[in-house]
């Protein structure tokens, strides 16, 4: 009998003979394991590997995807049960929050927050029918109740759904300690670290001053000075890949690069690690870093990812109430033709460069990242991120990318998730949709039906394996 | 049999079977009755009910979108007896204007125009062969005939396109005279006004010391003061409630915000107030003047609609002989992440405020606007907008913003025209689309159909009436 | 037999109706002469008749298409045999260089150039198997040799790929030798020269003070002067219209355009053409004499084309090695609502003026070319070009800009390329792609399939016949 909840062919198109073709695709790579090269999920989970707590607490209160919507149409997150900085009330009752869910479930109608819910309802916890006001209770009482189940632990739910690694991000000072419980045992290599030195980085930060000091610290470095600072890092960088990184990761405002002298450097460094430089100093700070760190990743071979364009924290009231990843992050216009010029031109042709950019500005697609990573050997793209890490966006990243870029040029799927639940829904609807584009280029006599298979094998499994060095 | 000029299935897509889904979606809204909440009708017509002229008065010398297409093509607008600023001669004859229409109608293939006159000479009018050359004096002659008896004038027209209301766009200073008259009438609660204060907020405006004189003379205020010309506007926004309003409009160059102290704004007016504002001054002071138009709709509920992004009368030359709305505002590029800052710190959390966003910069509605009305309870997003008004234009808003701020963050469809006979073909045009897009994320199972059906009565009719206060 | 290579039906939709359609109106303009009023094609080899050396020569070495490519997977430009500016070593065996783009091919899976070359070694070479490892040895020598036979030479292609008139493209200061040598023959009028004289406008080149001497060497101008500079390029303009010239071409890095007082040039020339011009006053330079060409423009009757928006010589470590025009170039944001509006103030109401805008910033179609070409008689819309010369970006094209533009403000195809023997390739996917859109627009029933067959015409060959004035 076929669900009401999730079609077995959701996401192809309607045409009759393209389905054909995609359905055939999809067949074929629907069931290789995931490699999951970049994502938020929190390593305790797979060190400790205790049970998740309630449905609430899993799929509501963490996801800012979905507690976003509802505090659009006036929900508050203190109803929502949101964790908050100022200590202020907020509903502690799982019930009463996920009832709200329930309620609400119909604004999420066409998002991708409703495709990944379903399918984890669907195909974790054998829910048929829709959330919705009514079933409330029954969906939050079966669904925590499997959680108790030894089967809906992490680690068996990574070997259900068949990830083969995964990579956590920890900020430069993070001790690492739930990657150093995995060493030795056989999921050291499955869970994975990723080296994000944002905190040590950013200078407009609050506490950068106390960050670059503790980095000294760890380290063992003269973080007073420039030298001792870089140094310091490459510390970090070593301990990072001992406990599994092959990559970095970078989340600027901007893609902005600089190339200054040693001089211009150093006086830099000085007003930023004492906490004197002004908003275009921390700017241009930043965009050194990245030369600096892709520097790095010449002399390492750690694969660098720059994720720009976010302008954090946009409702001001809401950030000093509930703090950071609160749904209020706002893409912006980026540019990277002249931002990435000035380390392009210092490491561009570099051979153990690699570089995979990110964008939350769709303009750039086929305007100036395609162009880049068709011409610059170290540039490759990152797939659809955030907000267009969905079926349409997904399809605009592919319209627009790679009649210039070509597929070889791109690095497959990463899910950029919290929600390691949703991590095979995730990946299934990249997985459809790139079948469904190949499907498209094959019907229309664009790509033979044989190239298209082996290019959805590469999207799927091995582009991520190599851009990342994972094999 | 079938018309040649418009076909039943119009704007569905081609596959049978996504057509099918559309037609049933269709068939279940398209009587509903026409909700207006934004447009440019004069209320004249609906307050006196006189006959409209001619066909050449009634569909090309008001219509920049008609006039500005043949005059890409070398047609002089005063070979159209478009109207003059400057005293110069303008054609005259009705019958040899309509011709010229005739013989270049050919310029609007795939044009929304095209369909909207199509569709008006169909369904009004009776005529059932495309207009051309060879019939240009049957289509006049028709038209105008037709013109004359009492069931082409106004209100009966109103009543046979089924428009449940429509909103008139009025300045402040406007006295109101037509919705004066109405009131009284079963007319009252069907054409209401729209309190549009650019003549007195936007200080680049030649007018603008004159015009704020005279605000202060209608309301008994002392404009001369910051708190009295902020008490003048309270007392318009007033009299306009009483006129029916329950909106506001704002047609600004960019979305720029400000949120200056007391003392600033108090040294800023007494520029503009005497006509000693410089470009950046009258940028800022209407910036500022965004912000306080919010929070007087917190106090009085009225919903603010914020139109920015016009590059108004780009043709310097043209300007002088014929004035505005000639068909030379061009779109610029538009930020709103940036510019709605400074008004959506200060008042972005308020539970009474709602603020309808609309662009001319398609690039904004997956990169800033789904994303900002995904987050703020007070931000909606007004339809496809302007240029965008069409099948495509349509089709790209919601390809572009449904999957981050869903369909509940959006307000249904606006005509936004000044051509009264269009308004039932270019709510159909819209409700077309909405089905058609529906119907997509049907056959592709993105959405059962049920919810579709729910969705598009939704965006049809409750939606408009929700956002817009109406009833 | 259908070949595996090329598909008869290959870029149409594939539902089954549309396709239909599309292969009706294609079957009625395929054959159609090939109108190419802008490209980059050697009068040499029209004047020389010459025989092509080599497949690799042919196809690799001189297609910036084909190695950046190659580049941006890590093949060195030196394997490729691209020659070098700085002396340094190149691959100089052709059967090497050709192998490596045989081992490569599948880079190229669904890009333009794949589409592009497979319809070349289809069409032209009569080869029926994808180019693969196995039979790049093969696949070399068929080429070759055929290269060496009459049939093959430039003027024998020319007539079998059914070009009527080809335009290349000249610097200011080239005296013309291949199209004089073409004077008085059958050739004369087939192949026309181009006037761009970015060479004595762009005052950033290194050469602009030794370009500006060489133009008053050779008009006998004295181009010390503002006056005389302007009176030099007058008598050029008029050498090129002796050579057939009917356009002239522009390539600035922006669209911007000035209007400077006499005295305000004299000063700004002075700097120039004596090589004392910062960054900000070449930029303005280049400005202004948009504005001046425009003016003369007028005086001549030849028809502008405006090319803005590419940043040139990325690279610049490639750049020092291989020089220009080597993949490197890529496009940035672009603005034209402001920029242009200098010259369209002083000039954009002139009945003799022809200006043909493109653009590599898609964002523009929609937001600012459609609105301005749908208004300004002086301004039509040239194709998607360059990087979205392709199927995806010629839909993108049309979508974007025909609902606001019309048809009948856009000039048929440009190829733009030096690649002779893929012109007929690139016409045919032009050619496909509007059938296609077209089709659409009749399923959708947007247009008739009468008006749409004749569009297909105009949009093959009369709108670039008109556009171009060429006969």
């Amino acid at each position: 009998m076929e669900s009401i909840l999730l079609h077995e062919d959701r996401l192809f198109p309607a045409d009759e003979a393209t389905r054909q073709v995609a359905r055939g695709l999809y067949q074929e790579i629907r069931h290789l394991p995931i490699i999951s090269p970049h994502g938020h999920t929190d390593p305790r989970w797979f060190a400790e590997n205790s049970h998740f707590t309630n449905a609430t607490e899993l799929f509501i209160t963490p996801d800012h995807y979905v507690f976003r919507m509802l505090y659009s149409q006036g929900i508050k997150l203190s109803e929502l049960g949101v964790p908050r900085w100022d200590g202020g009330a907020t509903e502690s009752d799982p019930k009463k929050i996920w009832q709200l869910l329930a309620d609400n479930y119909h604004l999420f109608a066409a998002t991708p927050s409703r495709l990944w819910l379903d399918t984890v309802f669907h195909d974790v916890f054998g829910l048929e029918e829709m959330l919705c006001p009514a079933n409330a209770t029954h969906y939050y009482d079966v669904i925590t109740a499997k959680l108790q189940s030894d089967a809906f632990r992490p680690r068996s739910l990574m070997d259900r759904f068949n990830i083969e690694l995964i990579a956590t991000t920890e900020g430069a000072l993070d001790s690492l300690p739930h990657h150093a419980k995995l060493q030795g045992t056989g999921w050291e290599k499955r869970v994975i670290t990723t080296f994000r030195p944002d905190d040590v980085v950013d200078a407009s930060r609050e506490d950068i001053v106390d960050n670059i000091a503790k980095l000294g610290t760890i380290t063992g470095e003269d973080t007073s000075t420039w030298q001792g600072y870089l140094n310091a890092i490459r510390v970090r960088r070593e301990v990072f890949r001992r406990h599994g990184a092959t990559a970095t990761d970078h989340g600027h405002p901007t893609a902005n690069t600089a190339d200054l002298s040693k001089r211009e450097c150093e006086a830099l460094f000085e007003k930023v690690s004492t906490g004197n430089s002004n908003a275009q100093e921390q700017e241009l700070f930043r965009a050194q870093m990245l030369t600096e760190l892709a520097g790095m990743s010449i002399e390492d071979k750690m694969v660098m990812q720059i994720h720009p364009g976010s302008f954090r924290n946009h409702n001001s009231r809401l950030f000093s109430q509930f703090g950071r990843d609160k749904g209020h992050d706002i893409p912006t216009q980026t540019d990277y033709v002249n931002a990435l010029r000035p380390l392009l031109s210092k490491y561009g042709n570099e051979a153990n460069l690699n570089i995979i950019l990110f964008t939350l500005d769709e303009t750039t697609y086929a305007r100036e990242l395609a162009p880049l990573a068709g011409h610059y050997p170290c540039l490759k793209l990152g797939p659809a991120w955030w907000f267009h890490d969905s079926p349409e966006g997904m399809l605009r990243f592919r319209h627009q990318t790679t009649e210039t870029a070509g597929f070889f040029n791109t690095v497959g799927f990463n899910d950029d998730t919290r929600a390691f639940l949703s991590i095979p829904a995730r990946h299934d609807v990249a997985r459809r949709i790139d079948c469904r584009f190949l499907a498209q280029l094959v019907v229309e006599h664009r790509l033979s039906e044989t190239e298209a298979a082996s290019i959805a094998k590469k999207l799927t499994y091995d582009f991520a394996k190599q851009a990342y060095k994972l094999g």
